[in-house]
């Protein structure tokens, strides 16, 4: 038997079969090869199905066995009871890797589901073929072409995540493209019979195109392989765990979702501590760590410089941060000179964060104000709040909102030192600002800026990617 | 002397003068003129100043003494060493209120300013003149037509919010209403020289338009009678406090923007948790009690149904349950045999949360099992999670999302148990789904469905509305 394939032929393969494709708009089966077919995987695609002659405009075979060219990875969407006979023909058809997105194995409780589980297990290990899964959605990576549903973002970039759950993969890679993050290579691999989230960890340490690693694990099948894996990532990259049924509630419902045995909450963070790992513990924190670790500098000390939005803004800022352990530095005497030289009455007055209600008609503005503290070698980092609030209600809040936030955008571009941007959530019912938001959003995220819907959030965030004094 | 003038002729004045009022649309002297314009104000609106003769298309007077009716409320524009004539105006021409949006008093830390405040204190006292502020927005109150800037909501209700700051206030507003909070009487009182955030409280307590009251405080000018104020209101209302300033950067930050002395943080929460306040720490927080508070039949207890999202959801819904001491309680037998009926398959394996992603096929959705587990009279309340990231991928995403939201909003309106939805904020880029996103979220906090951002926040707020065995 030919040793094991690599990772890289899962991650890169020549060609995909789908077995299960299906006519129907509505399944799993059409959405494999549409999603292929949208991310523009440019090796063959392979629709199986023994009773259609077409599918998404693509010929369809009767087995995996009746393809002309070789095949690298098999997505099964067959029914549990059929997976036995499937791999028997990836075994003599030479396929490396079985992706079973077909799930109903021990998630369910059952002891014949289970038992099933275990047969499929060793099969595969005789016949010399890898499995992905079983009960995943499998693989997502837009540098390659590879995807679980069409409307998955086409652009690419270094921000791989690894999930066992399908649903959370989907919410991370929606919900993150929108905040700016890029992904590479994303994998739901269910309930990890045989590739484990362990081994995944060991190859992204050492994959070029990997540089910010996230993962959502419910429990994993294989410890101490996992703490090597996570031990190896984390030496070389940013590596963020969110670690689900902490719970006893939560570890019952793991153990129904894909039959993870969940484990002792005050080891797991331990364990993620020693190895080098941050952890979330909500989708929201792990969002907000993997855009800080990917859109930002490294964070290098705890002195923050605020700026932006009013007095409350700005005094529940400086709490948001203190409880963050980041350290409110007093405007050193070179800023506050600047600011004397502009608009005398305000220099003993401005401080950090800085107020931009007390601002108006001074000539001075919080983004130059923040620029001056950046220049005065005294901050390691920063916090801005946008204050979108203040601007909806003056004339052109467009114009305005939109020169404001070019500018924040070109001073975190330049300055070297990690610029995390307040603007809350489309919170309003007003179309016009609803629009002005979004837009304003989608420009900075699409430049690489790192925002945050609020500034406890940053401060969190900020808080736990600085390293301890 | 006659006795100082009620709040309720504050709160439902029949004039208003506006000292200050500005030609120019980019200044607050006109944005007054304006907010009493487009929200409805019914009374007389006499915008003062001596150089025009017409601003917003209203006659303007040269001072509040040429005005010809009684006016009850005199708002200032006018900048800090102009308040004292003002003053002697009014106390001449008897109007019972004076807010003064007119700042840099105390809050420059400047002894000159300072003593100003004092004078303007003592002398409004000489002339039975009440002060609103200074340093505050003053009022929102959509009901009388008031209001501080012309694009806050015309559309009134029974929440009533106190702030500090004027920003904070604008925020609140803005963000409640798109989350389905409808307002009462807002007030920003500033810097509270005169009528303070304990006086208010005391006079909401008694208010039978207010059902709800929130606030924010950095620091308080009377402690004891805060505190009073606070108890009376408790007694017979759900009150919020957001107490800000509990850091030493957060209590600097509040001396220089309220002159307020924020005071020792343990000592505030003591005394909110005494006075039967609940306490937020943060703007999001505030918001997320304000809507259970207002929206929700009220929490009897902690025993949680939940359901929706896919099965990494429901691990997190449970652990998000758990960690704010709500009770995850397993599926009652009856609840059971339902669904055994239906699903044979589901019925040992489905359970509390309900993970969506198994039911596909079985004729059962999450919503139904919701009703089953609430018809049961098992749970005391339920979250409802839309998981609208799985609905962007299905055909006809829009019919199927926004027939299971009407379906789930006639549940909450008619079970009698606080149901909490989850819909994420609108994160995405599409604008397919983000116009999905919004529409269906407007259109279930227009109907008064109680939304959240998240299942953590949703069970927090939940588990410090619910109360204590």
């Amino acid at each position: 038997m030919p040793p094991p394939a690599s990772l890289d032929t899962l991650f890169r393969p020549r060609a995909v079969a789908v077995a299960g494709a299906s006519t129907n708009v509505d399944s799993a089966g059409q959405d494999y090869v549409r999603s292929l077919q949208a991310l523009g995987f440019t090796g063959a695609i392979y629709p199986l199905n023994p009773r259609a002659t077409e599918i998404a405009g693509l010929p369809a075979y009767p087995s995996v066995e009746a393809v002309p060219g070789p095949v690298d990875l098999v997505i099964s969407c067959l029914p549990a009871g059929a997976i036995l006979e499937l791999l028997n023909q990836c075994g003599r058809k030479g396929v490396p890797f079985l992706h079973l997105f077909t799930g109903r194995f021990s998630e369910t409780g059952d002891a014949e589901a289970a038992e099933l589980e275990q047969r499929i297990e060793a099969r595969a290990k005789a016949m010399g073929v890898r499995i992905l899964g079983p009960n995943g959605m499998g693989l997502y990576h837009p540098a390659a072409g590879l995807g679980f549903r069409p409307d998955l973002p086409a652009e690419g970039g270094g921000v791989a995540f690894l999930s066992q759950s399908g649903n959370n993969a989907v919410e991370v890679i929606l919900r993150g493209h929108a905040r700016g993050l890029r992904f590479g290579k994303v994998v739901n691999y269910g309930n990890g019979m045989d590739v484990t989230p362990g081994e995944l960890l060991r190859y992204l340490a050492d994959d070029p195109e990997t540089t910010v690693i996230g993962a959502y694990v419910e429990g994993v099948p294989d410890g101490r392989g996992f703490f090597q894996g996570l031990r190896a990532a984390a030496a070389k990259k940013r590596v963020i765990i969110h670690k689900a049924g902490r719970t006893r509630a939560g570890a019952e419902s793991a153990a129904s979702h894909t039959a993870a045995l969940a484990g002792s909450s005050d080891l797991w963070s331990a364990m993620l501590a020693q190895a080098g790992a941050i952890e979330a513990r909500s989708q929201e924190q792990l969002l907000d760590l993997m855009v800080g670790a990917s859109l930002l500098p490294a964070v290098t000390g705890r002195r923050v410089a605020v700026a932006g939005g009013g007095g409350g803004r700005s005094v529940q800022s400086a709490d948001a941060c203190e409880e963050s352990s980041l350290t409110v530095l007093p405007l050193p005497g070179e800023v506050r000179e600047k600011v004397r030289a502009k608009a005398p009455a305000l220099a003993d007055w401005v401080r950090n964060p800085v107020d931009q209600s007390i601002l108006a008609g001074s000539g001075l503005s919080s983004n130059g104000i923040l620029e001056m503290m950046l220049a005065a070698d005294v901050y390691d980092l920063a916090i801005a709040n946008v204050g979108e609030d203040w601007f909806f209600g003056r004339p052109d809040a467009e114009d305005r909102m939109k020169h404001a936030c070019n500018r924040l955008a070109a001073l975190a571009q330049s300055c070297g030192k990690p610029v995390a941007v307040v603007l809350g959530p489309t919170e309003t019912m007003s179309p016009r600002y609803r629009a002005l938001v979004d837009s304003v959003r989608d420009d900075l995220t699409t430049r690489g800026i790192a925002v945050f819907y609020s500034v406890e959030r940053a401060a969190w965030a900020l808080g736990r990617l600085a390293p301890y004094p």
